[in-house]
């Protein structure tokens, strides 16, 4: 194939963007990866420097550092802040502890990347997006880190809903499903703790997909009816366990106490319909983002599964000759293609924290608001503190607050 | 391919079982199919014969009684009832006439065979499951035409359910999508009325997935919480149209009562978690009835739209070498098969007809209630009034009445 | 859904069109089914009536009668061929016995319908075909089964093709596989017979690919390479076996004399390359006939695991919004369909069957010649003794003799 | 997902292995990608560094240095190979310079990768693997650039047909399918000109089918049988391209003195039949490089458009539960994957040659000779040669020369 990469400009002379990340596990590596990477594929307006990685475990962070190229490595997140070589700090902790780094950070005059969720509470997420907008007003960005919006397909579904190619939407289903719990002697491990994850496959999985879906609807949920349900109550506690920021050691078994699945029904402001399934119990579905959006004039699929594909329906096609097409999201003119490889040849997870990474940085360099903010992290968590309030009052129809 | 299809079985010298059907229009000719093609395919224990065929348009249905074969018209079916050549009565009519004609079909002495919905209300459906438990003391059956259980593909499914290869369940989720109605000026139609259709895809979509979900899942939903909506509200009226028994001539628009669409979730006795979606609006969504059920051992999925198939996922085996599977239900130890074409020759949507003729014909001639009896259609309706009342109060949580 | 599919024509006042019908293996397990349902599904200008069914053991084809719904039995052709009550003698035999039956057919003033392959040798092609022509002078038609001309999917490809829409052709690629010979210890049955069945997976398979291919194509095949491999020489012989007119008893392994598979490169007469592979072996695929045509202007894929469904590639659409979209084949103006289900309600494999009669009754009816005609079916015979010499020589470039 | 990524190993104490490589198109920008990255995610025993990046056009080469990272940028190739911080010479240029560059290299004391097909005529490559071979006296390696060996779905695929699941190999069929030269405008860019290509399709995707199906078979092709077309033979010149070492400015038209596409048949040294297809006139198909092997026992399939599945049928399975399940390969246990990320979260494209800079850092570090070695891509030039020869032979059958 006839597709030179390389493109004029140089990296070398452009203003720095020096980045210090909190967490080092499963985020971390692919943050990391975002970070080193984005300079090296996109033509970015700031050069992305990995200042220094930080964690509670000193000889982990300090492998982590090496692993993933970080210049240094601390094992207090105030430290991390506090260095003059960090002008963004990237969160990747579990979520308990986002509001407390992410607000600190923002007094400390930092930029903000922050892992969805944007955190355990609403209340919380008040605080930080109100943090976020008055540190706006001195040139600090804050962004969350809903990753699936980078996808390209997902990018080119949001542009094809907002060129009116669906019409009046009037239905939108998502399921994200996969199957890491089926086993009851899976350990339980931090992710199934309320006081450290907020929630379970809910915080997790259905942030993603509350964020997906309105993100590509192009509007926001106005209520929800939800059934919640944990299936396996009692688990082995994990031995020596460590996931980033928090370790556990112990024996025998322990309460979890995080939904294993939610699935719940709503309305967009439109009046469209929608249904929202996540769960860890789907035996088979590795990571089964799905998402669907029916509009009068016609339709979209995405699934996480296969995600250099996108599949369209144009209603305003004769029948006779139409049907979901499935567009291999792969073409220079697609959203972050470009710089990428030629038709056919796909991307992966990974990529949409590079792509991530190229947004923000483009954001901060022009000093534009990124989205998804944390104002729209907010409004997930309001999402989603309905959906568990419907779920304790017997599924009753419950409006997102505003 | 080396198989030959005929066997030894003549059909001459059985004894007939004479049919009388009640509606020529869509099912009517489904039904026909099936009663006509059954005993040339299947061995069966007693020779279907089409004895009468009843509408309220003299010439329709006289030209209905040639072009499906069927040997006398009829124009009121209380004639149809008190031929002495009709064995069984089969009613292919709207929902709003199934309890009147069931129960003089029953009091009459025939065996009945009525489409689903059984009725269009709990009320006349408990008549009808009364009359059909007493009349099954004097020797006649009782079926209600959820012809989707007749699937190779779903029956198949049902036995490894059966099996045990899916263990405890945990989801299962459905959704039937069509597209018909998404043109606002597609006309209001009977099954757009609910004085003679009952209720909209709900009644129409919904009780196909919520009797195929709770015979795959073998078990019953404990309850439900739905949100339901009529998109376009106003379409014009058609003009001179008939459909089966019923009429409408007129012009201008006039008022859709039922619902477009229905989407609910609920709980299975067993503590599983189901979301269900029915739905005229998902453009480019034909006939998408889609189930899928996870289990603690395994998964399969559905989907009527590539109905020669099954999808199932081992979840015994180690995920290195797993996956979902996609079997060819086209093997002669497949239910129905053998009687049918060589493996990978797939079979089409009438074939479920043929295949509720000949499991009917066996109950019959072996005495032994049919299944899904007048009592399973019965339980559907009270889902389906569950998913009505929910809807009606905010969506609450809705037990299913026993 | 709201489709009624009763028609006002009845059938009873038409002429009858009297079939008489040599063999009652699957083929004619297969033309009965074709043969009883067509006028009830179409409105037919004639009738078909099932007069007689011949096949050598009397009390098989007795049974076979009964069962398929023939009015008579006969156990020789002769006799069948002789009767008065019979328009059309429809040949369901293995390939050696077609001349014979065919030409005498012809000679009597019937017209025939005659399976594929058309003969197992170019040269009784030849004469069929000679026969044929005289044969149309006097008013008789003749037609052979390529039945997969008849798949909805495969008549719009073909429609789509004759529109214009793939452009000057560039590669047509087919497979035809299936699985039934992997195990050597399948007898050998009269398929793996050269004297009876003419070749193997080529006269099975690559006759209908041969056929298909040059159909949609629109155009015919110039020359051909070839290889050709009997994979199990020695398999054992059946016991007891009887396949419609042909019987073995026998025990010990014989010798397989045909090819188990067949693979072929070749060109078109506008340049296009083809390949082709027909197979018994290739495991896990069970009826997979999968052809794909792409042109300078668009591309089409057809599989017959999925017969409702077309691939489709507009070219000339951006390659941005571009991909295959699946035509579920199913709309009331696709080839067929009308007569048939509301959208996504699929067809099967024996549809090709019924459609197959439709078509030749309206042949009949209006005194056109029918397609596939036995010249067709000759040409294809041309190919696939090409396809022979080819594998004979070294694999050289064969032209196609004309 | 509870999958922490990191693990105990730094980089910074190994030995590192200092990287030269020639060429910046295409291929120069994924070579980078995989030595960039390799020891950020794999615990490599020595780091690859990356020393010096070479090209004719001074701006331009120095830019990819930037961009890529590279410390230095050179015009010479042979000031490249000289320099004493290049341990490895990584070769991506056009087919007609590997020869002469890793001659020099390995005369030099190099390590050598490079790029396929391995050479423009069989001579070039005989004489290359001579050199490669007395190299790897003196401790020095060779390896040709197969990256699909290291997609982990093909890798897995490779050890299930060790493992013995498919039992003996019946059939291989391979495409390589793309449509970028379907628009007649499209320029004659190097890739069509033989003195610089050496050949079209052929070389360019048959060279990559060719490695693959030989390794994935685990045997070699006996000979082969083909046809080659140039469908466009007089296209645009380019104005002013520049694609990595070749830059063309001219006007007007040229002809195309390669092949468009190639169809091929071959026997495997086992019997098992196979065919394969390279085109890039297949209007739709992007990179569309499918392969399916079927054996006695099972068959595997893979598509590289959706790269992190592999389709698997286990015949030893009972037909009525058996068919193809779609293995996602992405489990810890899959080739390559443990160091990625959880289940579902699939691999792009350039991670293949992430893997092989994995692969032949671990195999200079422990001394053994790298597969695909450069015998490997002699064999396959051999192949091509084969094919190139019995395209202007007629097709004859054309041995492999050994």
């Amino acid at each position: 194939m006839e597709q030179p990469q390389q493109s004029a400009a140089p990296e070398a002379g452009k203003p720095p963007l020096r980045v210090g990340m909190v967490g080092y596990a499963f985020m971390g590596a692919a943050h990391s990866q975002g970070w080193r990477t984005a300079g090296r594929v996109f033509d970015l307006p700031r050069r992305p420097v990995l200042s220094a990685i930080c964690g509670r475990d000193a000889a982990a962070v300090r492998a982590a550092a090496d692993r993933h190229g970080w210049a240094a490595a601390e094992t207090d997140w105030r430290a991390l802040i506090a260095r003059d070589d960090v002008d963004l700090v990237d969160i990747c902790t579990p979520g308990d502890s986002h509001a407390e780094i992410a607000l600190a950070a923002l007094a400390a005059g930092k930029h903000v990347l922050c892992e969805k969720p944007l955190a355990n509470t609403v209340e919380e997420a008040e605080a930080m997006t109100a943090a976020a907008e008055a540190a706006y007003g001195r040139g600090q960005l804050a962004m969350v880190g809903f990753n699936y919006r980078r996808v390209p397909a997902t990018a080119l579904a949001r542009s094809m809903v907002a060129e009116g190619r669906l019409g009046t939407l009037r239905h939108v289903r998502v399921t994200y499903l996969q199957d890491w719990l089926v086993d009851p002697q899976f350990p339980l491990t931090w992710r199934l703790r309320k006081e450290l994850a907020g929630s379970g496959a809910l915080g997790d999985l259905g942030a993603h997909v509350v964020d997906l879906a309105q993100y590509l609807a192009g509007e926001q949920l106005a209520g929800v009816s939800a059934l919640t349900e944990t299936f396996v109550r009692q688990r082995p506690l994990p031995v020596g366990a460590s996931s980033g920021l928090s370790t556990v050691e112990s024996a025998g078994t322990g309460q979890v106490t995080v939904d294993d699945a939610a699935v719940f029904t709503g309305r967009f402001a439109s009046g469209a319909l929608a249904s929202f399934e996540a769960t860890r119990f789907a035996t088979g579905r590795k990571n089964a983002l799905r998402i669907e959006l029916n509009g009068e004039l016609g339709s979209l699929a995405f699934d996480l599964e296969r995600l250099n594909e996108l599949a369209y329906y144009d209603g305003t096609e004769p029948a006779t000759r139409g049907g979901f097409r499935r567009i291999l999201v792969t073409e220079p003119d697609h959203p972050y293609v470009d710089a990428w490889w030629p038709p056919g040849h796909g991307l992966g997870y990974e990529h949409t924290f590079i792509h991530q990474a190229r947004d923000l940085v483009h954001a901060i360099a022009e000093g534009r608001p990124p989205r998804p903010s944390f104002a729209d992290g907010l409004q997930v968590q309001r999402v989603l503190a309905a959906v568990e309030e419907s779920a304790e009052k017997n599924s009753v129809y419950t409006p997102i607050a505003v």
